[in-house]
């Protein structure tokens, strides 16, 4: 079955700044709570170094929806524009892939 | 439990090419025979369309792990190896998102 896969990496204005990743990733963490999320999966940079490797994000955001619609949804929940209320004051960059899985 | 999750984006030499398309994605299903993955996506941009959204690349392979070791394992798999002889003429750009997830 075909798959949503909506990827976030966020790159915190201090990334050195335990008390910020903290707040993000507790925001997050409430963000969870979104009734369309069917997976979800928050990280932050493995050890791994290679050229094609980038790591110079802060947290990722990795969310699986059902379906396009349930993503639109999410992005519209009261529970996201709260988080984004509380705490994009504490990011300067945000990158977002979105997938549609290939199951032919 | 934490997992390690290993997001690749490709970017093709020639992003029009329905057959080179059609090679990578069959390279990619070929490569979900590595025994180490535990889970993956493959899949192709959605169409949603914002400042902060990356819709460039052509291929998005989503993979995970139970563990780091896993995935250094992968890399060296004869399979991996194969798919990368085989494919690599394909694409001229791979950026590589590495994530351990968080749980507290």
């Amino acid at each position: 079955m075909n798959v949503f896969i909506h990827h976030v990496f966020f790159w915190l204005k201090n990334p050195d700044s335990v008390e910020d990743k903290h707040k993000l990733l507790a925001g997050l963490e409430k963000l969870t709570a979104v009734k369309t999320i069917r997976d979800y999966q928050i990280g932050l940079p493995a050890d791994t170094s290679r050229g094609v490797i980038d790591r110079s994000y802060s947290v990722s955001w990795l969310l699986v929806f059902a379906n396009a619609a349930d993503q639109d949804s999410y992005q519209v929940d009261p529970l996201h524009l709260k988080f984004v209320e509380e705490c994009s004051s504490l990011w300067n960059k945000v990158v977002v892939y979105d997938t549609l899985t290939n199951h032919t």
